[in-house]
């Protein structure tokens, strides 16, 4: 959340998405755009509490005994107004206001300020009140803002995208996993269940249907473990038991693929594939210039 | 999920598994077992839809008010025929078509048609509806076909393999922790209900027996914690607090040799199959010039 | 805990910090601040029984039964005057008494004895007893004093500090996700409790407002599970799912980040401190003869 | 559980512990200590079934309707008497019987039978009901022969003494945590519940002692998560919140630090500091003969 300086490829991206024309134009691109001087670590810093602050305010909204409070409705209205001002400003000095303006991060600017203007002039009728809800809890995404202000936004980005394979395969594994157990347990407790209640045992199965036991499945598999659907005889007990063993050894090994997958590119922080022409060592720094074991120059790809 | 260029390996094993004979049984084996052919690709994306809707109309049918539902029997109808299709198919452009009956994918083809046409001899009278559901069951070996269409499976499959005695030791580590932690937690909370007792004080241990306490172990080590089994004296509880700790500090030991056995091969710049072709030893660095074993000159491939 | 072989850079520390003058002073830092002398040792190991009795007895104090004990009074005030006798003495020995008054464990150390002599004054009357028991609450950071004493505790700080731009964005990740889910969870378990209770199905929400679905979001995201706010409605299990395998997966990342920055300098082979003298660039493998930046001669220490 | 080829270690230790003297004692040594001949495997493999089996009888006695049945007792019987010729036959065939019989492994072998023996004795008198079921208790330290049975076990015990300081490390973090998130929970529920009550609401708190909410910060810390003690204030909810978050990122960095000590001495394999002396390269394989980049022989230290 702090300025730092920047990298070479964000500097050269800034020089390309700078606006051309007049000065004050490109003093304010970097007051809002930038956050390398003090005004526009300032701006950060604004933008930062009007955000946490809008939360606060979105969620107090849902509390029992605050629906109705002036005080939050008038607070609301002034975060609107403020989110206004930034969205105009962007477009403002933006050096294409379309492109921005169609931009991941200028719809969710316009979805910041939208939904207020919207619930005003649907207006309060009872009847409206359903489509009302839907269209202010979009208000939600302006927590995505937060997201931009982080200088390592980029960098997650590029890694999640980069594991987006191996997170596709995890979620397979696992949906093969949760329909297979959550299948198999359904069957076992209900039949079971029926075994106890002619014992004049009355409990009754947790297990109501199959998307319940995947649903099971995956609290399980995930080792959230909430307690509202649980097994309740003897032999789901211990499949139930047998299963969780099961799953979590075999989730380790997807979720190391994924950890693999980080340090592999990152932690190393070293290209295996940089070989020095002269004595072919490998594992060179990115950023090397010279050989460190025959002291050569390092010719880059 | 998508075609990508296929490693030597799968492109040798592909050769030998193409059928000779007519071209177009090797232009049919190319869109059912491959992927990188536009017609190959888009039979694939078929499958993935059919499985997917399979899995949603095995589960739909035990929601309560879709039971008998008409449409779900229908469809359950329509896709039991596409996969017996399937099923014909790739028995037909197989190079070795009993071979492949054989095979694990064979089967799991087999399973997935099977058990519909069985349950429809079977017929639907109530006094073998136990068998029934268990063959109607088989059903959800469908989802395993997901499984065959990641490309990653193979790799993933290894890993899991490679990784299977440390996977036994995990289990053998839990086995141990959880038989122990479990038999002392079953004395402990027994005998100091029974204390409390005395003191007018009627709460019910819940952990009624050793398997049940094996039960709460095993789901209290792997930090599912559902809470159905919890400790409920004073000394349960202090006892029980001290177990999580131990056993979360213990459990990080064997997991972490799982991940170290995945980085191992993988993350970290060694090269597994980098053989010295003297002594064959494996497992050299990617930079090494000579065997660390025999001393002979090493051949980079 | 126990003494081991102090590194270059904590003795030059420990050079810097021993205090001049008369040679019983500079003994008696010896036995308070090291820990590598038989009575420094020995010293180290009644402070830590004193500690773990302190927070024993701090503990005890609120359980039924035990609220008026005397023997826990008598043993609070040996446990104050024996630790007011501790702070008096490290305020003697340091080199310089008023700079450690005003450290961090300086106060710590005032913090532990400071609260039990404010009770004395306030005094036992029922008017000031919330005022009375957050003073004692402070007594909770003896606990502190365990930290000081393990030999990692510099390790371990310097590596949350170097991993602090981490956890910040690991926070924001969470924060992101926890608001947006929450968000959405609240919405649709609200609206489909409403149409389930048309159709006289008289469950509740447990998700009574937003700041409480994201109390949910929290718990679950990070896979403890209380099980005390669930989903009830079908859609909301169903989303519900698919929010904790998308929030699993994507946790997953920020976390490999940390540990890579963890196991980036540390666990593999590169030496952080490895410097070149010339260029003064750092992290060479520990093997380097060049600098990989200007390639200059690397000399080894 | 398999037999694999002996570590040069492995092999030299056996011959010291080997018996002289008549080759039938040698060879009853090979059968019960070692697993590389058929003969020894098969050995192995009753035992495993010997011990599954009491396990499972041991377990079966507690669950309701099972505590009197004879085939129990009968089974009990057996397995004792056939650990007990085990018991035996290791003292008659150890080198040192006497040092065999003091050992850890030594003893957990007594322990497998004694219980049963003192049983006997003690006869079954109510009066001695207490004393009888902590004296069988410990049978179930027959269990921990599986872990003898473990190729790994070496392996992995020396792991886990290795990492002995990261988990006391961990411990302390975890204790520290878990005293000042306890009593601060303790402290605010017990307030804003008295708060609550003035409102006439009637819920209790779960937090009723500083005991009871460090269980409660344990179960969470670890994500376990029974939910049996959970916040019920709004306050109470939002402070937890904060703490499960923080106390999640910081366990974080010591649970990477015990996977960055396992990765960082196995999985890469490589001593960092065995260094070739003719040209300095380092990070060779603990078995390396030869130095892999310019072929000189290693010596080993």
């Amino acid at each position: 959340m702090t300025p730092s300086k920047p990298t070479p490829a964000a500097e050269r991206r800034r020089q390309n998405q700078r606006p051309e024309g007049p000065p004050w134009r490109q003093q304010m691109y970097d007051v809002i755009f930038e956050a390398d001087t003090p005004a526009g670590y300032g701006f950060d810093i604004g933008l930062l509490v009007a955000i946490i602050t809008s939360i606060v305010l979105f969620s107090l909204e849902t509390v029992e005994g605050y629906e109705d409070a002036v005080w939050i409705k008038n607070g609301e209205w002034f975060l609107t107004i403020l989110f206004s001002i930034e969205y105009v400003l962007r477009l403002i000095c933006s050096r294409h206001s379309f492109r921005y303006a169609l931009s991941f991060w200028g719809i969710i600017d316009l979805f910041s300020v939208l939904p207020s203007y919207l619930a005003f002039f649907i207006g309060d009728s009872s009847r409206s009140l359903m489509i009302l809800r839907s269209v202010r809890l979009l208000r939600v995404f302006r927590v995505m803002k937060l997201w931009r202000m982080m200088n390592e936004a980029d960098e997650l980005s590029t890694a999640i995208w980069r594991a987006r394979n191996k997170i596709v395969v995890f979620l397979t594994v696992v949906l093969v996993a949760v329909t297979i157990s959550g299948s198999l347990m359904y069957h076992v407790e209900t039949l079971m269940t029926n075994v106890d209640e002619q014992k004049k045992n009355d409990t009754e199965s947790d297990f109501t249907s199959i998307p319940q036991a995947m649903y099971w499945a995956t609290v399980t598999m995930t080792t959230v473990g909430y307690g509202d659907v649980v097994p309740k005889t003897v032999i789901g007990k211990m499949i139930s038991a047998a299963l969780i063993l099961l799953g979590y050894s075999l989730i380790i090994v997807p979720t190391g693929f994924v950890s693999a997958e980080i340090l592999g590119g990152k932690a190393v922080g070293k290209e295996p594939d940089f070989m020095c022409d002269v004595c072919e060592a490998t594992g060179h720094p990115v950023d090397a210039h010279y050989c460190y074991r025959c002291g050569a120059r390092m010719h880059h790809a």
